[in-house]
């Protein structure tokens, strides 16, 4: 049942949009009765959640796909990069009306934003490693903040709010910021 | 005239915000009519301009003082750094109503925050091309990629909108922005 009321909701917030939308319009539109959708969502957050968390799965998922077979750090740095900005445009701002969700989910920090960065920044950090490891980047500066300072360099382009105000530097060379971080990492041969 | 405009609409948006405010209500405000607000400015906007500008010209100052003094390229880049977020964190979020001009001339890309941007990126080039002459900054990548790419990982703390959602990263290592570009740049002595 809750697979199906998410699967509603998500088809209803994304003709109507989330802001505007409560509890008792979504009940009414998908069927169920308000106290049965509070039976599994405390609030429409709750329903939010879900739908944002299943929404970042599935940019940690083209990652995997991406990563999946690059051997050489920094080539998974870049697929890294690459991937996550490709995907997050098209999710977050392919469709108006879920990107009402994301933004409040980015702009309310919301628990699934949180655990998502955390997972983001660790793989980062798992990264910068490999290639400490695989003696292809620096081992000279303490391993948590320079994987630290890498990932703030990615997050405005995690961001739903933040996105659209880089996405048209980054169109005008997408390789530059992955570039550039490369050079502060790779040992010069 | 112009400037005593500017200054009482000014005081005006910064009680009652720019968003909901008319023409009509700030020459009622002001204490002029509204067609003699018009043969100064054309618009609403065309006000907003005039404060939006004044306050980058603020920031450009306070950068300005900052390098004043500051003679090694990789120094000055960090005075550019620093003071740009610290000043645009004073600016753009000390003053909620204010606020609303800087996140309007943001979204619309207005030919003020054009022409700012326009001078950072110049700012960024320079302080690049002096590090290169000095010889202490790597002559390797073409001039204009690299410097474009130093000033895209600026450019989320230039701007009233993502600034908010990037200054706790920035709050928990000022520095480490700073010092990923700077190893990008810096040859290894």
């Amino acid at each position: 049942m809750r697979t199906q009321i998410i699967e509603a909701a998500t088809a209803h917030f994304s003709h109507y949009g989330y802001d505007k939308t409560t509890v008792s319009d979504l009940a009414k539109a998908i069927g169920f009765s308000k106290a049965y959708i509070y039976k599994f969502f405390t609030s429409k957050q709750a329903i939010g959640e879900v739908i944002c968390a299943n929404c970042l799965s599935q940019i940690e998922r083209d990652v995997d796909d991406a990563l999946e077979g690059i051997q050489a750090p920094p080539e998974r740095l870049r697929a890294l990069f690459t991937v996550i900005v490709a995907s997050s445009l098209r999710l977050f701002l392919q469709d108006r009306r879920l990107y009402e969700i994301a933004v409040a989910a980015a702009t309310g920090d919301w628990p699934s934003v949180q655990a998502y960065k955390h997972r983001i920044r660790q793989r980062v950090e798992d990264i910068v490693q490999e290639g400490r490891a695989a003696g292809v980047f620096e081992s000279t500066t303490p391993l948590g903040d320079t994987s630290r300072a890498v990932y703030q360099v990615l997050v405005p382009y995690l961001n739903p709010v933040t996105l659209p105000h880089v996405s048209a530097l980054h169109a005008e060379a997408p390789e530059a910021l992955h570039q550039l971080v490369l050079r502060s990492l790779v040992i010069p041969s």
